[in-house]
């Protein structure tokens, strides 16, 4: 039995308070978070508290709270004896320098409030100053998910770079397209589907291989018509700059 | 019993070959193509030819091919009574010149060989020259999906710009991850998660209430150190690009 302590009552805090309540392998020791209300939903079922001077001792320390106040928790958290970690994709194993026993628990997934996800198929990114406590970490991580990663805070620049392409300007794409569909009396739910389908196509074609459309043809006319259709000056030079880009990667390989 | 003849042996023709085969209200007479290889998954159950001087006459002929020769392919149909469609989300309805009845039976959803797809939720946007085969093509659509809309080749240009957004960028944008990944070494698995969760999240949410990341943010900081990350000069500009374009739409609603 692992007994652990969660600091925070965001999104990530709520996820894995509910994963971890799942199992019967971890003990809930307590949730500390700065609002009365947001703590009362973990009341029935947890001791929860206000007070950051007034924390528990337990094995592992999870810190969920908003990037830049990862290093404020962590000041409190000092002089304990247990594992601290973060669960920040951007944040380093350095931002909780007071620590010694200092690790980070990246679950690797864009959470939504009220929106359950499966975290067996969460990849969870862990990493630990010292080699018994990513083991500690990785036991842990394996509760919930079946897919565990050593990434160290190098790697896991690169990942949250990634995932700023794949995530966040994707969904701005989605905003473009639903932008279009509004401009023209079009409802934006017709194309979930397509939406959908070209995010689970990566499962069986890697994305060059699965790339179609104007610009991956060569299509100048269809490009020359979508660019006069197009009034926002900001998604023309969208267009233009990822059909260019898609445009060369594809000469290349001529 | 709706007779059709299916022009054509690529992904679309046998998609729809294969979802109009497991209902029982459509006979399909003849599948017409130019590769014999191509012709003989369907002549086990069905006619077929390599004659586009002996089409059968049908109810409703289904050009499926590439959209530079589904002209071509609608001259070969000019002295047929049926209705003559063409399932290109680019082409619109003058594109089958010769023909009197004509029409449009287009699938929005990108098709991958070998990958089924469930038709029931793909919307089949459909148009027709005479009101009375406008109610033909809609019998037909509703046969195998349960979204069906009335979509002039006016609105499906629009519809086929926001798609080149939401599916042919999108995943430029994914094979952009992918080669941040590559280059570091990282598996691109482990985003695959994320990428499927942003997509599944337009059902609870819309776009401009999903976007997160630093620049929804305004976190300089980050996209600085990203900016410094990124060594492909074309990725880059595409970070900044699209980093300002979420900056000014979250701006404007202060
Ligand atoms: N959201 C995701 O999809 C995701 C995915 C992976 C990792 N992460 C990481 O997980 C962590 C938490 O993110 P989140 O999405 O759960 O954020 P969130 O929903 O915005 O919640 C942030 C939490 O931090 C608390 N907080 C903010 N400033 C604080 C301070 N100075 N002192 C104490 N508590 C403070 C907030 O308390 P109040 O409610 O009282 O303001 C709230 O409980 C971040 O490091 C994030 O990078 C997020
Ligand atoms: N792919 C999609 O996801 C999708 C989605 C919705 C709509 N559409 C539309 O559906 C239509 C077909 O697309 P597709 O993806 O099925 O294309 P595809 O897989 O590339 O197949 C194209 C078909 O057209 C035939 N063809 C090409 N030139 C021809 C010519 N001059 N004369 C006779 N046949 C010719 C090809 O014959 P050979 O095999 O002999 O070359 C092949 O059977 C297009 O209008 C497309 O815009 C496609």
């Amino acid at each position: 039995m692992i007994s652990i302590v969660i600091l925070g009552t965001g999104n990530v805090a709520k996820h894995l308070y509910d994963a971890f309540s799942a199992t019967n392998q971890v003990k809930i020791l307590q949730v500390v978070g700065r609002s009365k209300e947001k703590l009362a939903v973990y009341s029935k079922l947890s001791e929860v508290s206000m007070d950051y001077g007034n924390i528990k001792e337990a094995d592992v320390y999870l810190i969920a709270v908003s990037d830049d106040a990862v290093n404020e928790v962590s000041q409190k958290l000092a002089d304990k004896k247990g594992l601290v970690v973060h669960t920040s994709g951007s944040c380093s194993l350095d931002d909780l320098s007071p620590i010694q026993r200092k690790g980070v628990f990246y679950p690797l997934q864009s959470f939504t409030k009220n929106k359950k996800v499966d975290f067996k198929e969460i990849p969870i990114c862990v990493e630990a100053a010292q080699k018994d406590d990513e083991i500690v970490l990785k036991q842990l991580a394996h509760l919930i998910s079946e897919k565990v990663f050593n990434i160290s805070s190098e790697q896991r620049k690169t990942i949250h770079l990634a995932a700023v392409f794949v995530n966040n300007f994707t969904n701005h794409l989605y905003q473009i397209g639903s932008e279009i569909c509004d401009e023209n009396k079009i409802p934006f739910e017709l194309l979930h589907p397509l939406i959908k389908e070209t995010a689970n196509k990566i499962s069986v074609l890697n994305p060059h291989e699965a790339q179609t459309g104007p610009a991956r043809r060569g299509d100048k006319i269809t490009i020359n018509n979508h660019l006069r259709l197009l009034e926002n000056k900001t998604h023309k030079e969208i267009y233009s700059l990822l059909s260019n880009s898609i445009k060369k990667d594809y000469e290349q390989k001529l």
